[in-house]
């Protein structure tokens, strides 16, 4: 499966047009495209309301099923937190329980996936009151968020001046969503996760082995997991008290493919210029390991459950930054810059690779 | 994979009690159990207003993409307009699109799978705003469906009162959404279905030959089509206008299984016993030809998107269905009666089945 990795973005933008394109009776203030659906709610006696909702499923990427609930959870908060949401009401999970396992590895695997994503839904102060279960080949985990909030709750992805800077509030470089190649051939195909369980294939191994240690690569796991794990309510939190003026959440498309998007949905005339991305140490030389098959060099390694991407003004960034450290022990970066321009995305020629 | 196909209602619970039982910090009257999952919105400027979701998602059952579509939509919106939810908001689509496919199959398939629950769901007066696409070994097709609506605006399954009949709008005998057989075998494990995709299948076939012709096979399935695809939107209506005082919709667990479930979500001691059956023509002897593997003749026979069971009072039972038969073009039926009990639900043992 190897050959197929570096085609991740390729087939997410493959399957994401399969659902452009249907016709539907959006109104103009119910913009498509962004990280969540927002639909005013019909009901009349309530006309300012918005229902802001999201769905996400996945094939698990770590052994432990309880951190991959957990992990599983954190992703699917994080398109209402990209939002501005920062109130969940209710969350519904969706569940692929193998039918290769046998009856105890399922019962112990489903049941830890459930106690995960349910664990870190209530940290978030919701509660998973449904869901869905079918038996499926490849485990399946995932879920759906739903809120209701006021337009003034609720940050679109639209505002971004020229002159502000863009801030990311986790690493790159730990995950790689759209894949399956992971459960087929039993690797992972994202990046420190991968490294970490390369240490168990040699064959794998051997190419990273020249430079990369077995802690390296733990180490490399230990942030991917931390990172992911990590709920994105602070900031989400903070794009509020900082003026934030448009957000994404950084997953499948990578962070280049996702300031993309988020460039297309400006109103103002702007560019996006990446000049500076953090990434977890030693994920660099592993992708060149393996013939920058994740296409982290160019912006476009997947991830799951990344950090925001914001645009704030530049005097008010190194607070937002420093409140967020306050909040989850744990850094941001200033990884670009909103200028004028014709709403593209891109890595400046001179970007910079820093290892986190 | 037949020898395991009368086990979907047991497969099922099995799959329900995975996420049963999980910690969560609900209110008494956010009540889980239910077709929809039901919560207090938590907008402090709102206090009354409940969030109503689901989620259901499965296996294709039917040849044609298009149809299979608008199956899955109504399926979909079937759990709220059980809970007398008559307007929805948004729905967000699931999909899985099979990587065993060449790709202009996939294109295809894909593209009339999403057109099919499109389309549906703006005839249901909503829009299809989001979703999830991945590739997966088997085709998923589903979606989630919201509502926010004002406490009165909801019937719960638990008003049910002795002395009340209970009401069926579809008939039985159709569907069965939980089994994997169908597209791994290319065999289907409902009744009407497969009955119809027997005809191509010449060891099944030599099963039934004796008593089922093609045109029977294709009335019969003909005639599950029609009600896989129509909503329960009218039905949902009529429960207001009528005074149901309690609904759910059969599905997975069969006609018995949904049954008892409302019978446990009762608050009064009730009992609901059902003494009359409606079933498609002939499925009741392609049922007993395999041995009785759906168990349709004891009230287990998995559905999809089948009709609404609502306890209502006998002297506004035929209005209901005379309203329906306007709206709809279809017959429901008087199927049972609310007795004082335990909260069990049974088959009544002078039950009949009426063919359709």
């Amino acid at each position: 499966m190897d050959a197929d990795d570096g085609g991740a973005a390729q087939r997410a933008e493959k399957l994401l047009s399969y659902i452009s394109g249907i016709a539907n009776d959006l109104k103009p203030n119910e913009t498509p495209g962004m990280d969540s659906s927002v639909v005013k709610i019909k009901h009349p006696k309530f006309g300012d309301l918005y229902m802001i909702s999201t769905t996400d499923f996945f094939y698990p990427l770590v052994q432990d099923p309880y951190i991959q609930g957990r992990i599983a959870c954190a992703n699917v908060l994080s398109d209402l937190y990209a939002m501005g949401v920062t109130e969940v009401d209710t969350m519904l999970m969706i569940l692929g329980v193998s039918r290769t396992m046998t009856d105890i590895e399922r019962d112990v695997v489903t049941t830890q996936l459930i106690h995960g994503f349910n664990d870190l839904a209530r940290e978030a102060g919701t509660n998973v009151t449904g869901g869905q279960t079918v038996m499926n080949p490849w485990p399946i985990v995932g879920g759906v968020a739903m809120s209701v909030r006021a337009e003034s709750e609720i940050i679109r992805p639209e505002n971004a001046r020229a002159g502000q800077v863009l801030v990311l509030t986790k690493p790159l470089g730990y995950a790689f969503p759209l894949s399956n190649a992971f459960y087929v051939n039993a690797g992972s195909t994202q990046l420190a996760v991968n490294a970490y369980q390369m240490r168990d294939q040699p064959a794998r191994w051997s190419k990273v082995e020249s430079f990369l240690t077995r802690a390296m690569a733990d180490r490399a796991f230990a942030v991917a997991t931390e990172s992911m794990c990590r709920l994105n309510v602070n900031g989400a939190k903070l794009m509020h008290k900082h003026g934030v003026t448009s957000a994404t959440d950084v997953t499948g498309f990578g962070i280049l493919g996702h300031a993309q998007n988020m460039a297309t949905s400006q109103k103002a005339s702007v560019d996006f210029e990446l000049d500076m991305l953090p990434v977890i140490k030693d994920m660099l030389a592993v992708n060149e390991a393996f013939n920058f098959q994740w296409r982290l060099q160019l912006g476009y390694s997947s991830e799951t459950s990344g950090g925001l991407l914001v645009s704030i003004d530049a005097d008010r960034a190194q607070a937002f930054i420093d409140d967020l450290m306050a909040l989850d022990g744990q850094p941001a970066w200033i990884v670009g810059r909103v200028v004028d321009g014709t709403k593209q995305a891109r890595l400046s020629p001179s970007v910079r690779f820093v290892e986190i």
